[in-house]
């Protein structure tokens, strides 16, 4: 066995089938968000993100800062170990609070990452509830896919938002099962949005655990941010509710809130939330900093709303062809993975315009395209060179247009 | 099902065998540390922490704080994204030539953890290599049994530490299956070190890609902190060197080292590096700071030798029974989970020495013990007081003491 032919067999298949990614390298600027400096070895350009999750732009709020810049000065750098071992500090403990009260629950529970969350706690409920059966929604996100995938746990994926292939697959289960119902509330490549309510009559109704995925929902909906569940008046209905501290609340992490019981649970099995150092007490505090300021702010959301709706009007207006959706993501659908590619390159060079191209296996082969997350810092300014560039690029190459706005 | 009963009862089980842990609730005083507050509620103590893994307490050095500031000033907080979609910085490439320099590696991976790293990689690599069979020392760390575990590929233990016993499973398998050899340079829990040379002798003889964790070992061995392979020259050999930054280097992340090719193959194929935030870019420049910082420096990783020498010449002296090895972890092994947890309480609560208690499953039943990590920050006041108030309660519950040093 060869190893280094075969990774770069590997790797030349990826680059063959226009699926090898380059990453952009970035720098943005504090204060100036969307603006940022892309990198080329030593020489730089600005150009305007146009596909960052930090979708409020509380990346560089100032009481996020400020906060991170506090707690790094009177407390350090790192935890300095994982939470059982010296690594639990009052940043933490405030910040498993602050998650509680947001979502209505009695506890929740800190991960390095929402990816890890999802992983650690899927994993962890589905291989510990005996007999424990777990229906999935066929289009969730990779880390609840392998957290499930983990727990060697039954698994029946249900089709995509559907209430009804659901109940018919839980209906075929004996009642006295564990069952588990992990959906999300926003998927982000589509930016549809589930139908929370109805899903959890199905729950009710077979006697299931919910578990939401609020990733994309988190901070952006909901009078406190609390998400589309909040939205909906539906918390109180979910088992456990997860969510990320890296998108809207601009910083890093993940967690779950639930019950005191589960959350006490799944802290003291979890293989991925034991075994690891726990958060640097500074992104506690900014995240707690942001979650706090996002729970009576409406300016950001607001101002989130407008900026998308006035996006998709032009977009509409000019035939751009978007998948619809009534969430904040605005997907450009393009269809081929190198001519997606070759549309951002363009509007890169061009026009320091920044939008990565979203190609498989992020999302299915023929649906490649260009995810717009337009938010609150993105001035009128940044809307019209957008369009602009769109429109002349959809010209140039002769794309497909839809039919225009009358 | 009464899931919620279920939790409680499994929890109650716990309590019974002394397994619940009990996170100390601790604020880490930067430029202060080993001395912290504990909270109680809204009331708070002095303690000194003995079992932190900032081993060197670069957590506090003002390098690492002041690249930290600086760049959370001037980039702001998250990342904002994806690796893939807008979440590579500059800091983030920096920090990945940093680690490849500091392994002699053509190139190294950023994960958000060392524990995503382990799971990610070795997951990634024992599924995506056809056949692949991975040999795995028996005392492997969780996040390493985890990344196994979820490759589904065949897996064998080896005997902990023995090459010979490697040699004997590895000569069973058809020489033409690809092999990796997976094990850690320096284990936590028992502090002992692997013969790296005879396993890379075993490796090269049966063609089997070797897999190092040293995140144990890095910033604290070797003459630029390349961990223990470093020291014994022996990173050259090494297929892939995986490490932390949250640990040593005081911040918070985890990767690998390796040829560019496997490395891009990592980035190009594991979900766990792939479904996630990126980590924020100032925690990417701290950590970058802190490998340059003690890729020079000797002065800590000289100052933690002889504190480690010192506390156990002096623990020696008295009969406290630690477990012998050549690393800087003092295991004093007590064997017993409910008198572990009681010697830590009483330390704390009568002299504020904080020593988490480390029960099962972190180490088998019956070897419970206090793990112990003097640091360069420790002072002759700290070890005086520590070894005081162990042999206080050591004599008060009459344990059991080796035979004194001469
Ligand atoms: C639906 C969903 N869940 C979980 C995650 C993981 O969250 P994090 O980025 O905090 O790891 C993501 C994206 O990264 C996501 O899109
Ligand atoms: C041997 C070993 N590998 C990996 C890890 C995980 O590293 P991190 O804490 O960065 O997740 C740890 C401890 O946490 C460890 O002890």
């Amino acid at each position: 066995m060869n190893y280094e032919a075969f990774f770069k067999s590997e790797l030349a298949t990826l680059k063959e089938d226009g699926r090898y990614r380059i990453f952009a390298e970035l720098e943005r600027k504090a204060g100036a968000f969307p603006a940022a400096r892309q990198f080329f070895g030593e020489q730089t350009r600005p150009v305007t993100v146009w596909c960052s999750n930090d979708y409020l732009g509380m990346g560089q709020h100032p009481k996020v800062l400020e906060a991170m810049r506090e707690t790094l000065d009177r407390c350090g750098a790192g935890a300095g170990g994982t939470r059982n071992i010296s690594g639990t500090t009052h940043s933490h403990v405030l910040l498993e609070a602050e998650l509680a009260d947001l979502h209505g629950k009695e506890a929740a529970l800190l991960f390095t990452s929402g990816y890890v969350s999802n992983w650690a706690a899927l994993g962890t409920l589905g291989a510990r509830l005996p007999g424990c059966v777990i229906l999935s929604d066929a289009l969730n996100h990779a880390s609840m896919i392998e957290g499930i995938r983990h727990s060697r746990a039954e698994v029946h994926k249900f089709e995509h938002n559907s209430p009804e292939d659901l109940d018919r697959r839980l209906s075929l289960l004996d009642p006295d099962r564990p069952k588990l119902v992990a959906f999300e509330s926003v998927y982000s490549m589509d930016g549809d949005i589930a139908p929370i309510a109805e899903i959890l009559d199905v729950c009710e109704k077979h006697k299931a655990m919910s578990y939401l995925d609020e990733v994309h929902g988190v901070g952006l909906y909901g009078p406190r941010g609390g998400g589309v569940a909040e939205r909906e008046g539906l918390m109180d209905r979910l088992t456990v509710i997860e969510g990320t501290l890296g998108k809207a609340f601009g910083v890093m992490g993940g967690y779950i809130a639930a019950s005191a019981a589960l959350c006490d649970f799944v802290r003291s099995f979890a293989s991925g939330f034991i075994f690891t150092t726990a958060l640097p007490p500074a992104l506690a505090a900014g995240a707690t900093a942001s979650i706090r300021h996002l729970k009576t702010s409406q300016m950001e959301r607001a101002r989130h709303r407008d900026r998308v709706a006035q996006v998709r009007r032009r977009l509409d207006a000019i035939g751009i062809p978007t998948l619809d959706n009534p969430s904040h993501i605005i997907p450009i659908m393009v269809g081929d993975a190198h001519k997606c590619k070759r549309i951002s390159d363009w509007l890169l060079e061009n026009h320091g315009i920044y939008v990565q191209p979203i190609n498989y296996p992020t999302v299915p082969v023929g649906t490649e395209r260009l995810r717009l997350t337009p938010s609150p810092v993105h001035t009128d300014g940044d809307v019209d060179r957008l369009v602009k560039a769109l429109s002349e690029i959809w010209s140039q190459c002769e794309l497909a247009r839809r039919a225009m706005a009358a």
